[in-house]
């Protein structure tokens, strides 16, 4: 089916993916009364005296803003703010479809790091959370890290955190399958813009101690030329070893490799170099980093990719939705590491020991049961963690 | 009816008065391909070639921004952002049930007028239009106009033009029903903020050219101490008579009175002073600045108030709905003052001759001729004054 011709006439037809509709009747003189003038005053009024009723009077309790600023929008690189919308339209009828989320997209009209982060504050008394969505790194880190500390509502990068969970669900079900110890594993992970560092964290967090990370030029150590802060900060915590060279030398004796980098970059000969059943996600989008058959061809144990049409395929859609309408049903202030741990496991466990394979590491997002499974996991951790409100 | 607290009861059980919901199917594998990812990329890439294009391929070209600070809601004064949300969703909930177009209420952490300025523009990308809602003057006219210099959307704040247009409506007919000429008559506006001073502007632009606009303080005339900037203008191009005084003073020999001002400020003995068969609208709520009935007994041939329960509501939910209606049927860069007129005229002529009454110069809200009546004379007059893009 070609994708992109089908769906530039149903975007022509649709005229925009998303509607706002009104929840109460406008019939009667006494419907307008009550839902506006002269009424809304009431619940003003309490809202002012207590500015957490606006969860219970508005509809910030159930409301995400998507924002971004088109810097780094699918794989189509900065395209704008207008461009990026058709992506933060899909976005946000995923969040409704998927989790019963609302969700509001803004492009923001600039590239610098301050305008973002003060706009977003500017809008944060308006939204339940803010679901930050295809800004460049390293940009979008500093942007996270700064609107984490000035606003009270829980703040997400999707393209780190969305991924990083669902790599994580993967290798914790890989885990599973073949009777590993993820602590044991040697990982490299081949990309470090948000997702690849992302990963590499959270699967720090679940226990993982032997990461390499690599961007363009090759592996990332301690003291290598040229790295940018966020670069620095990793070579701090993983390649301890110091290993130096391409992704090639990295995956010598490896279990693991997660791509979240370009096309075609990893050959089987490379996947032979790794130790013996070795796990493969490979997520570069729509061509991965290896294609399935040729990575299980040479040994690969489980295999993801990015792409629908393959098994395992690392999608965000089974986490966004169902984490915001955990952290929503919670009222949490933040999304701290124990809630991102928790929605990994919540989306392993959807999948039983009897219907663990290869094949099946990893749940549909058409899966009815992804959603409450990580709903109810994020909020527990919530609650554990003392983020939660209610 | 005890608004308020039914008001209460309902906000709470709505939890929201407003709803995002998606438009194309996301049943299967094949609809996520199309609405979203890989499928979506299309429509991003035809926007980044065409910005215009995000008009046709996102919801744009039917969306406003529905903002505020918070600083002027309803009677409440400055109750701050979130407080003011319940009432930006009523908004928005009346812009689509009475115009068909999908707004999105946004409250602003600021009251620097540069902060919201730069907010909304950052923003503008996003959406279509923006309604600027309860934000205190002269605040108001600083943000509106620079956002109009910035902004290649239009910009309407409702309070100031939502209100003359209806006022003008009213006018335009008590003209009708009376017979008489609108330049030759000698109006009194009481209260010169955002309303007072766009009802004073878009009747001159009418043909009135006797006009005494009044403050707390009495009447406004050049040279006035402490007059800010638009008090300022407004004291060159009104009370050229230079009048000194009281509203009292000011009505003697008036044939309008117009009140948005506070409750009671008007007696019958004022209105007695004014010239035969006046004309007042006392909008100040809940309660006018002269009741209707006594406003009668002292001779004024036409009564208008901002309350339901009285016959000629200028209620602003006439106005807003259908002028963007236009505005987006036309892709209108801009909300002139021709625009405005014609939105006046429009409404004006719901009404037919044979049905004038003193207690019908205005249409009910809830008259179905209202939207397509105003939305069709603004895109007629957006068209004539070069500002429709389509």
């Amino acid at each position: 089916m070609d994708y992109n011709k089908i769906s530039l006439e149903k975007h022509a037809e649709w005229k925009g993916k998303l509607e706002t509709l009104p929840r109460p009747p406008l019939k009667t003189k006494d419907d307008l009364s009550i839902a506006y003038t002269p009424g809304v005053a009431a619940p003003c009024l309490e809202i002012q005296k207590d500015v957490n009723k606006s969860y219970d009077y508005t509809r910030r309790w159930n409301t995400v803003a998507v924002v971004t600023d088109g810097t780094a929008v699918l794989g189509l690189g900065d395209i704008g703010p207008e461009a990026g919308m058709p992506v933060m339209e899909g976005k946000c009828i995923l969040f409704k479809s998927f989790g019963g989320v609302d969700a509001v997209p803004l492009c923001v009209k600039s590239k610098e790091v301050d305008d973002i982060v003060k706009t977003v504050y500017l809008l944060s008394g308006s939204f339940g959370g803010i679901n930050l969505e295809d800004i460049s790194a390293p940009r979008c880190f500093e942007i996270e890290k700064k609107l984490k500390e000035i606003c009270d509502i829980p703040i997400f990068h999707d393209d780190q955190h969305g991924t990083a969970v669902v790599v994580a669900a993967g290798i914790i079900n890989s885990m599973r399958l073949l009777g590993r110890d993820l602590s044991q594993q040697k990982c490299v992970v081949a990309g470090a813009g948000a997702a690849g560092i992302a990963c590499t964290k959270l699967l720090m967090a679940l226990g993982l101690k032997s990461v390499i990370l690599c961007d363009r030029k090759g592996t990332i150590y301690k003291g290598r030329e040229g790295l940018n802060w966020i670069k620095e900060e990793m070579a701090e915590i993983s390649n301890l070893e110091m290993v130096k060279g391409s992704i090639k030398d990295a995956l010598v004796g490896a279990d693991i490799f997660i791509g979240v980098s370009g096309p075609n970059t990893v050959t089987p000969d490379m996947i032979k170099l790794m130790n013996k059943d070795p796990v493969v996600f490979a997520m570069a989008n729509p061509i991965p980093e290896i294609m399935p058959d040729l990575a299980k061809e040479a040994g690969a144990a489980v295999v993801g990719t990015g792409r629908s049409d393959f098994p395992n395929q690392i999608n965000n859609t089974l986490i966004f939705p169902g984490l915001f309408r955990g952290v929503f049903d919670c009222r949490a202030s933040d999304i701290n590491d124990a809630m991102k741990v928790a929605a990994a496991y919540g989306l392993a466990n959807v999948i039983s020991e009897d219907e663990l394979t290869p094949e099946y590491v990893i749940p549909s997002p058409f899966d009815p049961r992804v959603r409450e499974a990580v709903a109810a996991s994020v909020a527990k951790a919530a609650r554990e963690s003392g983020v939660a409100r209610i």
